[in-house]
């Protein structure tokens, strides 16, 4: 049995993105939870442990210790990888000590709280050797793939416009902010970072128009808002973007937009095509060229290229939705990891890897500069 | 029989707008067309004319010989209003004509070419007494009255998002400039004046957006583009945007949007709820409120209210379309001119009036100056 | 001017489809409305008259009154064509007395009660030489025709199933009956006929489907139901059909499915592909062929055939629904008087014919043959 | 830890339902996999096994074998519950010997492939004392619990009339049948049973449209047909239904409607409302009450009943699909077994149990008995 052994830090009681993690993660049976720190109290992360049938010795009260005593195990024992799905303000550091170690690293989104130190962490990757992948969900969705395949097979020709939203609306209700766990630390700036709504899904919405369009964003125009009084990070965000061989952009980023659930949806327009996909009906990529009708691509379809069909598991019509798209995530990255037991270079499929860490910091960087400077432009 | 007797200038041979214009004002039988200027070639104007049955003596050579020819005949007889369908560098000076022989004008979009040449006639309305009506069709929808309406009674709350997008991809095509009638003008800063894509289509979002919220824009921050090699005027164009109430926006219109047909599309979010209208699916509205689901609202249904009901010819299930929604705007202009027959005052319901013409004037005129300096925000 | 000139019984105050009928009928400014027995009440009759414009001495009390004195005026102002809009019990008996006098006949639906009827009355058009059009108002929509024209182009292959649906929901209350106009006749055996469900609606879905296959349904079985208490007439129906290639197909039709409003949809399904369409989208229609992905073709966009693009009048995205598509059955129709005034043979194009009355009845008839015989197969 | 142990007859190399069910019953973490007899053939079974990393001595020759030396563990290690994965024509002597092995039984759908036999099997659950489910997998989506949730709660008041599809498109091509291996024991009445496409998918149709309502299926109406030559057994279906409460229902099932892939779909009708689902788009429940307008439910909203949101995984907007909806069943089944290991009873909540099972044989039953007495009503 050669599953990867990974282990994780955080997803103690009540976290959402940690248990969705180790569902993604068993999915495909690629990997195998070996270990865990999966809180900073040490008796909620032995609960945490047992619930998931961890080994007592392997469960520990926190990432050091972790790190040191895994390390201390046989090699065919101890794990291979960890998982960071602690809050924001804890990733980079414990990252670097994951690399420091010897261990594979899959983080949750952002990797650093800013651009200085994700290039720190860059340099830590690097000089490890070992694989680093940042959770960008979306990019495990087979018709995403699919998207940028046919933009790389110059279906729609160049692309010239870009239009990419990201709305939500759960942040609408101030009564929420002190309630909630979720929001909580994500209006918190010590604990968020720069910024609340284009760090938590505007980056996903400019990470996804990037992978689609094969070009890098270059330049920001932000209208960052606070809607909801009293808030200290912004809300709501809107951005116009350039690319890198001159497509124009617009961003549209809420959590203040009431009755959207999780409307990240995007729409790349070339001079010979465009095509329009959805997260809310994921299965479905439309698809125009030239004069003719428009095609309503489908997964499962055999008519997908190879990458698609890859991360399909079920037939046409039997819809695999967000936990899919992140075991994709998951399952690539194990791939990625076994070839390096034996290999020297492994490609992490459509996993975002550090070099997208550190650009997607920059683009927020930029993002927050433009809106401080009076909404002008600003180069990456 | 007292249908409201009217008048064309333009709308000749192979004229699409035109064509729009005789239908939506036949279609209800509240209006007739006993005379029209419809081409500046006399032999053109004349063939139009006979094939819609107008009498001889009535197809006229120019405008000025049609209102004064008219101003002639018996007040039972001659005409009461014109509808002015030409190409948009002709408008003011036929509507400034129009007014001074005391007819009630119906004005294709834009009214005039500066902010200048609108106030001016703002002046010749007020002086004239007579009724102006600028042909923003969407305004005729049902339900897009139906969502005015929503918003008035505060089933969303207070606004405090808007996007709104006009999509239309026919443009898109660099060798249709020289080719295509409707595109060549369009494109000639002489003819269409300021802007083609802004002024052609992201006017009418601007203005369905302030009729919807009841809010009127005050602030712009806008980014043109040309994006078709050669092109004087913008194609594309994305603005940031500030209500009255201190709502933010964000207006995306586009004609290089290839694969996109006439895709006009808002969503208004308040702080209780949201809605969201398309112009292609036009008798769907959906409402958002609380914590509730989300509820699909169809024309013709008993629970409109009555300002939407009234507008819809047809039970549920049987869609009314552009046509119809352009009827409607005649239809309320022709019941306005038959009450001012008899009162001073009159509703135009939901037809856009000479003060919209000029605020919708003012709008352009910002978002020009916006992007002329660097993208920067201007106030209306 | 060389308009139709065309005379309305039926259509009064209140009356629903004789003001689509009228509507629809100016549209394209084709048709000229010149007379009139609106009401069997004279006074009724007079006042819709007047509302429309009629000259007062062609405002008749009832239809022989009118065919006779139309008849004595010179021929190039009498009307050529009448439209038959009252209850379905007199369809017949004016349409017979209309084609002796020598006038065209544009007939509601249906054209008679009973299959004996519907035959005499092709003797009648026969004998006559006049043109006789049925207002199956769905076959006017563009898409409708797309459609039969790729299944003739042997886009999907050989027809081997078909699925078609009529849903409505406005008969499920059983307190309508009495209280709507609408409702009353259509559930009354005297004045309605054999059916209410199959009958009215029903046979459109019947009609569609046998318009779009190219192929005639030759056996029927049926399972009525008088869903809501007291009804002596269908308010629900569900039939198997047999089509003469021997296809297999099911019907639904139902008046008591509460919250459709006029759904009206068909797949057809070949052995090479299938395609989908629904009157309630009707600018949309989906085609699937081979192992390729589905194509969403759309109303006005230059692919489509000459045929269906000849129905459409505004550019793509610009929707037209119920009143154009019944306008088109209006303007075919107009046309083929036209052609008729100087040829001996003339083409409805999409317009249903005597024929397609006779076997219309015959299938009503067969259906509810099937269900008194306790829901067994009957031969058309 | 106490996960529920499980075994595994069938889903060896190739077999895509084995799969599907080992991913779902991982989902959640309720169950392990801790032995298994994947194929008739050793070393097929032996390959199967060591990939899923269970331990030698637990892959098995047979299922006789298995469950002997499993019965031969200790009580805390040896398999509780046994998945039951292989074609249909072995199900029913698997069960049963599962049963008087003791251990519970989970099987795929159909549980027999004759009335007596499932009979047999019902006797014998009840003399075990065991649980037995059945993989009726679209009774694990949230939204149709939701559905059954509110017809319980009487939203559209009595159900009149149900229209349940089940269309796919795969067996349309009759070169498929040959090759394709899910085709090829299908198609054959040896291994399948009575029925291809109404055993298939038409016993699915019926059955989700029985938990819905809360009503059960007690006369039907077939026409049954062998579309592409050659076949055996049906690959398409028509039924006319009576439900118990005396409403009316029509059921489509197709395998040869080219261009659908898995199309279920219900719409259920009241005589106070309506409601409708579909498979293909599952996180979206219409609900239509009175005359007010349509309702949207979305899966993991605060306002669905706790029934389904005990189902939900994600919040909302994050989809969920086929996979979530199985692990669903493994979930209910898990928990009923965890809850038997100390009292008596336990509810299976969505999942199907014995009695669901022999009345879905019975309704098959009819369906064939129909069809061959020349499409005549029969009570089940």
């Amino acid at each position: 049995m050669n599953k990867v052994r990974f282990g994780m830090i955080g997803g103690g009681p009540g976290a959402f993105i940690g248990h969705i993690h180790r569902i993604a993660a068993a999915l495909d049976g690629e990997l195998t939870l070996v270990c865990g720190a999966f809180s900073q109290n040490l008796e909620k992360s032995i609960t945490t442990g047992q619930q998931l049938g961890i080994h007592p010795e392997r469960i520990y009260a926190n990432y050091s210790e972790m790190f040191e005593r895994e390390n201390a195990l046989p090699e065919e024992e101890r794990m291979e990888c960890v998982a960071i799905v602690t809050p924001n303000h804890l990733h980079a550091e414990i990252a670097l000590a994951a690399l420091q170690h010897g261990f594979h690293v899959f983080c949750e989104k952002p990797a650093t709280r800013t651009v200085e130190e994700c290039e720190q962490l860059q340099n830590a990757v690097t000089t490890s050797g070992k694989l680093f992948g940042l959770a960008h969900t979306y990019l495990g969705y087979p018709m995403v793939v699919e998207a940028s395949t046919r933009v790389k097979q110059n279906a729609i020709g160049t692309v010239q416009k870009v239009v990419v939203e990201y709305s939500q609306g759960w942040l609408a209700d101030i009564n929420f902010d002190q309630d909630n766990k979720q929001a909580n630390w994500r209006l918190d700036p010590a604990r968020a970072g720069l910024s609340c709504c284009m760090g938590d899904i505007g980056s996903h919405a400019a990470n996804l128009s990037e992978f689609i369009c094969g070009e890098k964003i270059t330049q920001v125009l932000a209208d960052l808002g606070s809607v909801v009084p009293g808030r200290q990070l912004d809300d709501d965000a809107s951005v116009f973007l350039r690319y890198e061989n001159g497509a124009r952009g617009v961003l549209i980023a809420s959590q203040i937009s009431i009755g959207e659930e999780n409307n990240l949806r995007i729409k790349v327009y070339g001079d010979k095509g465009s095509l329009s996909w959805q997260q809310q009906e994921p299965n479905t990529l439309t698809i125009y060229e030239g004069q003719h009708a428009a095609q309503v691509l489908r997964a499962g379809q055999g008519y997908l290229s190879t990458s698609a069909l890859d991360l399909c598991r079920t037939p046409p019509g039997h819809p695999e939705g967000y936990i899919e798209a992140f075991a994709n995530l998951y399952r690539q990255f194990a791939l990625a990891i076994k070839t390096q037991r034996e290999a020297d270079k492994a490609s992490l499929g459509s996993v975002c890897g550090i070099e997208d860490a550190v650009h997607g910091m920059k683009i927020l960087q930029a993002v927050i500069d433009s809106n401080a400077a009076g909404n002008t432009w600003q180069r990456i």
